[in-house]
């Protein structure tokens, strides 16, 4: 595992925890964590459950011992990381988005591409598809229970930067992160509406816009909090995108992500309307699905709050018995259960580093139109 | 109308606009308020859009231009009033609770069975039967889409009385009220099971608790509030009531009435358990009702909630499109259409004063239950 | 009152009951209905409580004894009565949306202007403005509550045109209606946006679109439904209707105006996001507010549901105890009190016709934005 | 750990995990699995990750390498074991119920507290304590934030027997389980009632009742389900416990447990009504935490969703930013926190075996009084 912050502690508890409750083909080993400081890595091999620690990626994707990269790095990083290891035969997971840029994102998908030839499987870490609601909204929309897909609604709110006095941290800096809500938390609202719908986003009209443009330097800290000095720096991402996409069937959807909707602490939420019935998912509640079944008689319709707690649910068997409720990491135990299973089969798993290119350019066509004033940009290659 | 109160005023409200919305076989006329005060009643009838103001109600009784009482005074004076109205061969429409004792709602009920005999017809109050989600929860079980009821829970949460300093008004004295919490509103969480199920409770099990019993006296007002004064008086009636109830078909039914569930201000609710489904109603959210259908696949089972507004819901097509709310006195139209066309047809409608006899009948189990013990304690006349 | 649809059922209630809820300074008598067809108009009168009909309005406006017209027509007509009503010195009350176009919308304003200075007062219908939340809501703005508004989301979702065989009525005509979703309830969404933030919006990006484009056409009905016939016509107003706004703060506003939202039979829901809070309704559950307060500790913030009816809340006194729910045509009572209230003080009532002019610019701008690629449109005059 | 049933699972898992998330002052190892059945035990050992397995618990509790008994067998088996683990110098953690009998309990409580004298630590594991919402709500009735309790609801709510057919398992049997739902899940509930408002239950009033009487017998399978055989077998417990208490404060509590409640899944609810506010919690959203704060402006009051997912929450800053969810699980990280963390100060940790007894005395109560017609039943030991 490259790079041990946050992501670092959820995928640690996703390659821990998912040989205890999945039967999995083959036994992942938790080998080495890689970090530039090497105390820090070493303590974070130590907390999290790995055997050794290292700061040298390259010499580590350079081990026989070694099968598996999984990258848990800031975005900048992921290119020039994944490409290197599926280049030297290293299975890839890659914490989303996949890059920064799309320049980036196209050569990582190629290379990808490439490596799948030669039985080499990568995969992009959109968790959210793997939380059983999701993955049974997707269900039921490709058994057609919903019909024809008419409209989509997607929004991922958060409220964590409204005090406009919290400090500048790497997720703020454009050179890092890329981008702000749009790519950080927007790309799962973009990936969460594909994969739902089966569709594409192929042209998308839209504005970002960076509400507070001056905060305190960071003065200690790191990750999603940190201490503010006394000097101020710019915002050089956005703290909010509005944009509307159009699908490949024609249906139109609107996408929000914001740092800024008061009271919202991790709304990524998901409405799918359709012909013969409707969808909707809030993870702050993510384990229900509110299903819409225009098909009833009209007196009996209404949204159905579903406990996707039973076992005929998406991932739900190997866990508690219905009722019992699953939590923000389990996402991470079904990640690597597919990612396994996909390894020990040698078939490609989702999402692939070709949807995770999609997504990064959804996000610069978002970026081009909000610069362009609000025109339509497609998303094509 | 006999009294002008509270329910003066929502009856007046059913009277003036029922007409307006719904074809009535007869046309009412608001006649004549009766109050004791004369320049009161005479403000009444002006408010409230009545022709006359009378401060006899035996002179009203016995007017031949009068074909309907509505009594909507304290519960003390039902009784006398119902009965002499009935005697003169008047239909009568009491606001619950029937009575404020047994004895006096089996003369009532006496005397309504051998008006009923000659035409005359009686109906008791519990408007909350013409809620349109409430009507339809009964129409759903009489179908059998529970399936065999297993359980009911049926409480009915307030907290206008959770401040202790709050005065004492007729509410809270036995002589006037009959009892507290548990006749106003345990009353109607009584009639909402038993009107919902199909059947009646069959004996009951319980305790009444007064939580504060001492309070300032009423310096002024009248109503539901008032101002309170420097002495302090004994409540003499219930503030809370929990007992459980054995329904004819031997399911049990557990109940609260409580006007000290902080934060709950007018919480009627109802949920009927069945071997095939299950409904939820609360009065706070009325055009909504919750239904679960156990026959669907596992999977997809899940509380629906159902917006009643639909033209085939009950009384819901008189008034406003789809998704266009209903409030609480909508009610009280419904109530005066059900009674015209009762009064038009010569037909006895539903809530009769058996009805109310019954419920009065439970109470008054409750009570000796409470006395008792807890003991069980039959609700047969 | 011109009219006598949906909207003059709505608007009687409005006039019949406010003077029995509310202590009117003037005390208005329902006298004319008018209708193109004599024996329709007569039957609307005999059910809504008008005195008289009429089939000319002109005639109408021409009487001495009518002080005041209220307009309840398709919007294709507002201009010409509302104009012939105020130069007549009559005071006029407009349903939504104000006129078809904004050139129509600019006469009445400029007509309404002229006409106040003689005292003659307008307004026009954004009846939801007077829902006790979103007044209530309003009020918490006012005083700061939220602190710097940072981000608006406001939509108003249906689903009533989702089958694709309901038959084209006049709504879904642009000559008749003006436009769809957008003028009928994407109006609403931008009006209580701008009266909650006392903002404007001052310029959009958006697109509309049709999702059904033909539909059968109307063989017999009126009014929101119909039979349909086996010919086939096209719809030429929008089905849907995304946008973002510029507030003139600068603040970001995205709206959404949906009649194939499956499953929201009437969601017009509005949340706005500021610097100290949150506030978010929703009409389907039209007696609740939530609020979330970010002043408190953050261990201890979240959203509040208010029930708005308490006696302090805007209206809710002359009503019923707390608790107990009002319903859509409770807005018409509140509208008709303060209308007769701004009669009798002479003051000019709000939303006034500039408002409503300022509305369908926006639905100008949008429609402008939309045929433009998503380019920002401006919403001056 | 003794058993390794579904609780087993848990158990494991609590042990794995908390060590990763929390600084522990002790190292927990997990040495060795017992089962009646070796290959059983050895392959749970296996997939729990345990180091070895074994069939002989006393053996086990004779060794000098382990420091502490897991107990999660049925409950007739936990005294026995957890009083010759105490005897023999090993903390024990015992599942709940603590035992099958009042008279179990009073000797494995009075072992616990010889043993603690020695310095050995009890506990028993009512999990839900440690869920950070409930864990948050004793923190804040602690603090006074609800005044005086008024009343508590407490209700635990399932439908798994639902179905007449399925399978007579050892939870219905009274020789293993000890009693039904009572037991099962109205001791968590009683536990949760104790736990947030830190008073007792002294007196109960109540019934317990099987719905469905005869069930066809279990032909193969374990745990929660299995495969229904042609014969059929009598229900020994209860399916639904209705029972009131008096807390030592005089205040009352209403209680409920039910495996017929058609369409709960786990819905372990508690509400607390208090002079200043008021609690509400579901274990169906088991991360929201619902309170109401009735020393706000009357205007202002309303239940507010804590998403208790704040650092400042209990346990919480161990685990993921604002917004991410825990689940079921979790509890028992906690536990094995706070267990361990007493096991290294030598102090006792709550809850103790006096807790699990006067719980147990509690549903021993409960069935006497049902026995005896309702009446009300003490108690004290």
């Amino acid at each position: 595992m490259i790079g041990h912050g946050f992501m670092g502690a959820a995928h640690s508890q996703g390659w821990r925890v998912a040989p205890r409750f999945f039967d999995l083909p083959l036994a992942p080993a938790m080998q080495v964590v890689v970090g530039r400081d090497a105390a820090a890595s070493a303590a974070a091999a130590e907390r999290w459950g790995w055997a050794e620690s290292a700061t040298d990626w390259r010499e580590v994707i350079a081990r026989d011992d070694i099968d598996l990269i999984d990258i848990v790095t800031p975005g900048d990083t992921h290119a020039e990381i994944a490409i290197a290891a599926l280049e030297a035969g290293k299975h890839v997971l890659c914490e989303k988005p996949l890059a920064n840029t799309v320049e980036e994102a196209e050569a990582m998908a190629a290379t990808a591409a490439t490596a799948a030839e030669r039985g080499v499987v990568s995969m992009v870490g959109f968790t959210y598809r793997r939380v059983p609601a999701v993955a049974f909204a997707r269900r039921l929309v490709a058994e057609g229970r919903l019909g024809d897909i008419r409209q989509v609604r997607a929004e991922y709110l958060q409220d964590w930067l409204m005090d406009a006095e919290a400090p500048l941290t790497w997720r703020m800096k454009k050179e890092h992160a890329g981008s702000g809500a749009l790519g950080d938390i927007g790309a799962h609202a973009i990936d969460l509406a594909e994969h739902i719908t089966g569709q594409r986003v192929a042209k998308v009209s839209g504005i970002i816009e960076t509400i507070v443009a001056e905060r305190p330097v960071l003065a200690a800290g790191s990750g999603l909090s940190g201490t503010a000095g006394s000097d101020r720096g710019t915002v050089t991402v956005d703290d909010l995108a509005l944009f509307t996409g159009r699908l490949t069937s024609g249906a139109l959807a609107s996408f929000e992500a914001s740092r800024f909707r008061t009271g919202r602490k991790n709304a990524l939420r998901i409405e799918i309307s359709g012909a013969l019935g409707a969808l909707s998912f809030d993870l702050e509640r993510l384990n229900e699905l509110d299903y819409y079944d225009a098909t009833q008689p009209a007196d009996e319709q209404g949204f159905r709050r579903i406990l996707v707690t039973e076992p005929g649910h998406p991932y739900v068997s190997a866990w508690w018995p219905t009722g019992h409720m699953l939590g923000y990491e389990h996402g991470f135990s079904h990640q690597v259960r597919d990612l396994v299973a996909a390894v020990a089969d040698g078939t490609q798993p989702e999402p692939s580093f070709a949807d995770g290119l999609h997504v990064q350019r959804v996000l610069g066509a978002v970026e081009q139109s909000s610069s362009a004033g609000g025109t339509w940009v497609t998303t094509a290659g």
